[in-house]
């Protein structure tokens, strides 16, 4: 017995085989995917209606034994197909299993990690730095905490607009030359939409790369695909999740110029794009009505919603994504028959969370400065829209 | 128009934007897929057999509305059916988007980037080392550069079987200490199988971690996966590409210690399998014995091509895989009258590559050392068989 205690405390321990970066790292947290029977669902931003039906059928009709062979490595087919739409080479266009994973390659491939000796330096430190604003897409800091970079979070404005270059100059904190800058474009969380002429002024003063991170550009009335043709240090991320309802399959791209674009097919691993999900994506590209039309829904949708509960006391940021950013009620707005009943209205965003999924109304609260008085709402079918409303009168009577 | 040019002269040269790490990098080059008709595609290690009916059954009727909601984040369906099948624990696995993604995920888990600091000890160097067999699978080494970590490549003996740690000991260049240590097992490119008994008593030797990069096991007479479940620091590696038929959805996985899985999630992409992936893969497990039926054909195929082309004059090593590796017959084993007919006979195994290509059939060839004299032959059906054999025999006469 001694003899074989000896022999297993000389294998390694598996925690001390971990990076000790890795090992420090607050991952990031993706919003839950439950399967609760009658549950609305608008946590995730997902559309809420289907892929087209060709799309599904395309899909059915290629459920076959090419599924045994590997898929095209370089996504050919739609790369040329967007190329195509865009008016720009297939050399401009690298595609991803999901935005997501070009944007952690966006940090491998342009920013250093931060133990580098040059990092001691103002000018060391903007090649490992991983600039962005906040509050938006909380992925960017685990990408960079992943990588061993320096993060650089500056606030936007209270209301969620963009400083200006003159602003950001003015707050010393902005760095002209941070290796890499990510901007969520329409805002993330907030929904708000930025001017693509405001994002140019930012991008023509940027000496680093700039990631446009376009996820939800198709609910907005702009758009700014165009910088990334325009600048050689511009790059537009794009998705086909959200807009065109294929969270499931997992494909989004890129836009920029050709070496930018290289080089990150040279870190792109070699299939990285499953087949059936290239398949969807360039049929879909044949549909665009019918997308079109789905987005108009949803600005529908996103009106209506915004009206009702601005109504009903609500803050809701202007969106020009498919989910509204909203600050419930102040208690005291509420008081209708003296402090004893104003104690039981409604009450904080966290508050208004859960007594949300006690309703079966799934939405998402982020427990981080900034955000913490807000709830986003993904813009679901109008019906789902009418029912949130309903529950929202029914809390507010509590 | 000079003002014109002095404001483009201001914005940023692409290439510098790029480090220098990923400037310098070469990039892995996977093997063809063209689609070239009557061509018989032998070079990628595809299976020759369509998936299992069930499986493009489930494919299809899941081409519906759910398409637009995210997938599962951590394939909980697919990791709970494996750990029923291997007698573990669902937080013994992690699912990838291919085995490939997690090979790149393990680089970044457990390995230093080399410029720290600490790479100037033998220790230091120890922890930002990639340790790997050659020949091996060619995508080792590219991870180590894209990471920045220190490659440590030691030759198998030359007939590709596995040096002993004796003999790896007495070599003086292994190092028993390095961070991160793959062993393709079977081998490819060679197929090559080593026993348990052998990979354990090198595991038991390694200080760092192995993974066990088994993408063949279910080719082969042994496979090590009881190894990840009984060493703390020993991952094995395994996929649904080649054995199950599934190269276009991209699902791979790996198995080991709690600890080394966990961390590898906090790195992993939110959503990095997509769902008809783990649909497929799932349904796969429901009908294993469909595919036990196409291993046994596979492996009578290999036997039969393997008899061939001894007879035929080639050399093929035993293989435990999908594929054989072959070393074409010595220009003088088929002079049969005298040196006129002597050089028209076969010649380097890049010459074969040509001649078979130009009879429509695809092999791998790689141009780099220990393995220029090879080609690489993915076991298809019997018909492809024969008329490899066929073809074989003409290019012999010419």
């Amino acid at each position: 017995m001694p003899r074989v205690q000896l022999q297993n405390a000389r294998l390694p321990c598996p925690n001390r085989l971990i990076r000790p970066l890795i090992r420090r790292l607050q991952p990031y947290v993706p919003g839950e995917q439950p399967k609760v029977e009658g549950l609305i669902k608008l946590n995730t931003n997902e559309n809420p209606y289907p892929p087209a039906p060709s799309v599904l059928r395309a899909i059915r009709s290629a459920a076959d034994a090419r599924l045994r062979l590997y898929p095209n490595p370089t996504a050919d087919g739609l790369r040329y197909k967007l190329a195509k739409l865009y008016g720009c080479a297939p050399e401009n266009i690298i595609v991803g299993n999901g935005s997501d994973e070009l944007l952690e390659m966006a940090v491998r491939c342009f920013v250093e990690p931060s133990p580098c000796a040059s990092a001691r330096t103002p000018a060391g430190a903007a090649r490992c730095m991983v600039q962005y604003l906040t509050p938006s897409y909380s992925l960017y800091p685990v990408l960079a905490d992943m990588h061993g970079a320096i993060k650089n979070a500056v606030p936007l404005n209270p209301d969620f607009s963009l400083p200006s270059p003159q602003q950001l100059r003015r707050g010393s904190r902005w760095r002209f030359d941070a290796a890499l800058t990510f901007i969520t474009t329409p805002n993330a969380p907030s929904g708000r939409g930025y001017r693509t002429a405001e994002l140019e002024s930012l991008c023509r003063a940027q000496r680093g790369l700039v990631v446009l991170d376009e996820a939800y550009a198709e609910f907005a009335d702009e758009n700014a695909l165009a910088l990334a043709l325009k600048y050689p240090h511009v790059i537009v991320s794009r998705t086909f999740s959200k807009a065109y309802s294929l969270c499931f399959l997992r494909v989004g791209y890129f836009i920029g110029h050709p070496e930018l674009i290289a080089a990150l097919h040279k870190i792109r691993d070699s299939y990285n794009v499953n087949g059936l999900g290239q398949l969807a994506a360039e049929t879909t590209l044949d549909h665009l009505d019918y997308y079109s039309a789905n987005f108009g829904k949803i600005r529908a949708t996103r009106q209506w919603l915004t009206e009702q509960l601005t109504q009903l006391g609500f803050h809701v940021v202007p969106s020009q994504t498919n989910f509204i950013f909203v600050r419930p009620p102040d208690r005291t707005a509420h008081q209708r028959g003296g402090p004893n009943k104003a104690a039981r209205t409604s009450g904080s965003a966290e508050d208004w969370y859960y007594a949300l999924r006690e309703r079966k109304i799934l939405v998402r609260w982020f427990d981080q400065p900034q955000v913490r008085d807000y709830l986003r709402i993904t813009i679901g079918t109008p019906s789902q829209a009418r029912r949130l409303v309903q529950v929202v009168r029914e809390i507010l009577r509590c």
